[in-house]
């Protein structure tokens, strides 16, 4: 295999999931009205935008932590917090962006839950649940279909932060649990890029379908967010590609992952 | 790791896929007024079975050929030959799906490749080109959208038939080319994935949208085709995962893939 440096990969990943929120964020701006708290279109257009920024760039992040030269040597524990905090922020901005969407549904009578991009998107936060390490109040949810995501994480709390950050969990949980882990960090991604991209999909064909503006005759705002879904899908395939190749991985990602002592110095 | 073995997973993998082009096939039959030729609804209905049953389960079954246990000992070109003709089989089954809905789109006077699913659908296509090793008639294609596919690949023969399956590749092309044919490999089918739940959604607002039966009221025809949505994902998940499997690869995986000798009686 042709022997590409990591580094510079990642400089293009991060170059490319900051056009993808700038491209996000520029079409809720431009062409659908900016943003607000009023329950309206403005409240509304900060569903994409934290939606792509957590679950697809932030998220992006956060899974190439490991590939990181530095992280390669030395104790492990603070690229386990590294990891564990920008998930959470994806995970933070997944949830505002879910509260978005359903504020705006609530003040326009509109049902929740009902699209495939619904259930699919309501799918990858129920299994991003089972990845984040955080405690949550669940008293008081707006609805049930939005508090399915936040209850559960009580319980999935103990898979995730308990078995890779804290010190004291046996070592045949990390080795039984970290391919799982792995796996669904993956399939998470994947599912957050088809609900990215559903949802555009579905967002032009409800926005644009009059006159000289219908999506058929692809104005500039389709071809514009056309693009946005596909630099959504280049970035999630590259970052899986990054977490796929073998020689970017650490030397001892198959272990079971537990307490590291440091390594000596230059070694 | 849990030690799960193939066959039986494979099984259910199997159970699945036909459980996906049921679900697709029932969904036309039953709510969508069943299959023709005539350009109307029931030419477009072709469209979603065959790239369901194309793109995503023979294109599952193609690419686990390899973890198949026969498949590890004994001379690889059988299983070379199996492996390429069932991705033949999913990519002319894709190419009808695509001539299907080109032909309704052109019998109701709809532009074509305006919508982020065709666009995603394309470049699925696109890429599947670079896999698939066959020689093409491209003349008189039916539109410039439609023969885009074709026509890449007699270029891309050129790099999937001749690396692998022509004796005479030499073995540093072969060296070369593996891993990004492989890496390509999965990333086509995340992104069928993704073109199959746009386009059931994208499907689903089309045509749910009367009263009793609107989309956002969720009837039966909803509830059931986001289910296929989720099966086909679900399905795609999978598959992706066993080839992610290590303990399910060929043992000589790794090598570039060149000319080899049988395994002696048992070995």
């Amino acid at each position: 295999m042709v022997d590409l440096p990591f580094v510079p990969f990642c400089g293009l990943l991060g170059f490319l999931g900051f056009v993808c929120v700038v491209f996000v964020s520029a079409w809720c701006q431009y062409w659908r009205g900016g943003f607000a708290l009023d329950g309206g279109a403005g409240t509304f257009n900060w569903h994409p935008v934290l939606m792509v920024t957590g679950l697809v760039v932030l998220y992006g992040a956060a899974a190439l932590v490991y590939r990181l030269p530095p992280a390669w040597s030395g104790p492990k524990q603070p690229w386990k917090m590294l990891h564990g905090a920008l998930f959470l922020g994806a995970f933070i901005l997944a949830v505002l962006g879910l509260a978005a969407v359903f504020r705006f549904h609530n003040d326009h009578g509109t049902p929740n839950m009902y699209s495939l991009h619904s259930w699919l998107g309501l799918a990858t936060v129920l299994l991003f649940s089972c990845q984040v390490g955080a405690a949550w109040d669940t008293s008081s949810p707006p609805q049930p279909a939005f508090c399915l995501p936040l209850t559960s994480l009580f319980l999935q709390w103990v898979a995730g932060f308990s078995a890779f950050l804290l010190p004291w969990a046996p070592g045949w949980l990390r080795a039984l649990y970290k391919p799982v882990h792995v796996f669904f960090g993956s399939t998470i991604l994947m599912l957050s890029m088809a609900s990215c991209v559903s949802g555009i999909n579905e967002k032009l064909f409800f926005s644009l379908k009059n006159g000289t503006m219908d999506y058929k005759l692809l104005p500039a705002e389709a071809v514009f967010a056309n693009t946005l879904g596909l630099l959504i899908l280049l970035f999630g395939v590259l970052v899986l590609g990054a977490l796929a190749r073998p020689s970017w991985k650490r030397p001892d990602a198959d272990s079971p992952d537990s307490c590291q002592v440091p390594a000596p110095p230059g070694g």
